[in-house]
């Protein structure tokens, strides 16, 4: 394990420490946008693979045929920002089958690498399965700017399964990458209150209570969605017929900001966060139901 | 400019930012270890012109000399880590006269970075001349670890020349790569602690004692050197006809740490810190005195 400057740095480190120029990083769409900036600022190309919709269930047959023998690893985020799915154990352990496949066809193990910074945030008592138990070559990426509110101090870490026979080296190799990437370490004060705040986790009951209420709202305002198993986000359909950045700009005339599916790698959806307070959500209802009218004419 | 992750932070984005892959970082020796591996992270080569030696003055015939096309930037650090060298206004137009020539000549504007965590600690004194009256495409880097006794905080900046026509385009620049390179921002306690304890700098004439105290120590042994001006560092010459790395092993038996030249691109010189209490300096005589016996047979 590896305390590193937010999980951003710590993948930064991560891929630093294991990409060759040319390397893909395979991730399921949508994803995080700045995956991408991540890979290529270590000579890496990200490749996605659209999940299925509407339940943004991992796409196995896709990713199995989207692997090549540049494939250096596998990035995966749940409970996923945008659309707060949670991936199964059970599609889990079919992407491990496939990595193991894949990994002795090419004589390269692939790594799985799994972003969980939500991870504490499980709505109707999800179970988030963790992924050291399903593959041996897996990395956990997470921060503690979620559960600890501690965003802005940069403190994550990069724990590498002890079952991975080069274990010892990949942590080697961070601890160096970290360092010359001009992280350093994370910061010293802000490990320290680390150290206080564990155990002090933000009350998720009162995400529970803001996702229901958006629920309700973007139903009745006539929006297809699935609804969040965990992180903070909906990723709902935009309505037949319109383009998603379009969308994003009516909706900013209703004063809600959204972010257009497209800079997830999957365009026709927009992103609403519900880190805001209930009231704001359900006040917001009205101009939901407007812009969706709207748009379909 | 951009409050950044420390110094090391601060560089890894500017490279980020302005390197092109292949393009030459020129760099004085001897030099900060990590530049070397700060350059290839972005895929820029570290090129190395050794300094005049025993006074480590630029050499700028030399510097001239392996300027080429692909010379994006060119490194600076003063005072300079591992010398103590302060380069002098003179040095620094004149190097600045050959950038805007060889500029001109490519075509492409080489930038002139300034790396100065140093800056306060300048003994009988000795003025650190600014880089920004001297040349336009200049950038300085520095941190708060040694002034502020802020290290493991990581708080730095990036100080872009505002009379750089393109000054607002790199700070653009270094603030998107200061995010995708995943340190987002400066640590949030950090900058708050930075604020409330700028104008409490540390003592820099405890620093000068020790320096007399090391001087001293070295002269009497037999040691040649040139007197630190800034930092807190010695950079002596190793006895005639003994290896750095292993006249450094010489000086562990006698419970002295010292890193070879060699790590710093000049060989036949060992590096000595004097952050530690003139007691050890002074007591560290006897030991200095056998090590260069023993070298010189």
């Amino acid at each position: 394990l590896v305390i590193t400057c937010g999980a951003a740095g710590g993948i930064n480190a991560l891929f630093r420490a294991v990409l060759e120029p040319g390397d893909e990083v395979l991730c399921p769409a949508p994803y995080f946008v700045e995956y991408g900036f991540y890979a290529e600022n270590h000579r890496g190309v990200l490749k996605a693979v659209p999940s299925k919709p509407l339940t943004f269930e991992l796409d196995i047959k896709a990713l199995a045929a989207a692997i090549t023998e540049r494939t250096r690893c596998v990035l995966v985020n749940s409970p996923n920002n945008p659309t707060g799915r949670i991936y199964t154990l059970d599609e889990l352990a079919s992407l491990a089958d496939v990595l193991r496949q894949a990994s002795a066809r090419t004589g390269r193990p692939i790594l799985l690498i799994s972003d969980e910074p939500y991870r504490f945030l499980a709505y109707d008592g999800a179970d988030v399965p963790a992924i050291f138990p399903v593959y041996e070559h897996s990395v956990v990426v997470s921060s503690f700017s979620k559960n600890l509110a501690l965003a802005g101090e940069r403190v994550g870490y990069v724990a590498v399964n002890p079952a991975m026979p080069e274990a010892g080296k990949l942590v080697a190799g961070v601890i160096l990458t970290n360092r010359i990437l001009g992280f350093v370490n994370a910061p010293a004060v802000g490990q320290k209150l680390l150290a206080k705040a564990l155990g002090h986790e933000v009350d998720a009951s009162i995400y529970a209570g803001r996702r229901d209420a958006m629920a309700e709202v973007l139903r009745e305002a006539g929006f297809a969605f699935s609804m969040p198993q965990g992180a903070f986000y909906f990723f709902p359909r935009i309505p037949k017929g319109s383009d998603d950045a379009a969308f994003v700009n009516e909706l900013m005339q209703e004063q809600i900001l959204a972010v257009p599916g497209s800079g997830f790698g999957y365009p026709g959806y927009f992103r609403l966060a519900f880190c805001v307070d209930e009231s704001t959500i359900r006040g917001a209802g009205p101009g939901f139901a407007r812009a969706f009218a709207k748009a379909m004419g």
